[in-house]
């Protein structure tokens, strides 16, 4: 199954990496361009009977591996193959 | 508009994060992840008449600052406020 892990910051956790590339927007004359956060988009597949099973495996890479749960929150897609 | 942008690594480029997450999830067993790949998702928000002129501004600082052309690839995907 190909899976998609979205990671991003909790609200109200402080995203400088964010900040710093919506100050380089509105200097570039992007000053339409509001409220930058940066997440990370994990993509990969997964070996399971079905759907239910590779989102329950990817919530447990999240868990240990793939996410700091304190200060991130994650959404898990998951793709049947055809 | 609520802007999200998802960058990825173009096929055929090496990802080396990507890598080495794969080889620690191997390692804390789970060994039917494959194929991982770690891309970013930037979430803005742009002032803009409607989606299409959303759109199109996003597409400009993605070519311009957001994503290295070269070797990523980018989708943009506009949501309208209500």
């Amino acid at each position: 199954m190909q899976v998609t892990i979205n990671i991003s910051l909790k609200e109200g956790v402080l995203d400088p990496e964010g900040r710093a590339v919506e100050t380089s927007l509105q200097s570039l004359g992007f000053h339409e361009a509001r409220d930058v956060r940066i997440g990370k988009q994990i993509t990969l597949s997964i070996e399971a009977e079905d759907a239910a099973r590779a989102q329950q495996r990817a919530a447990r890479m999240c868990e240990s591996l793939l996410t700091n749960t304190v200060i991130e929150d994650y959404i898990i897609e998951v793709v049947e193959d055809e």
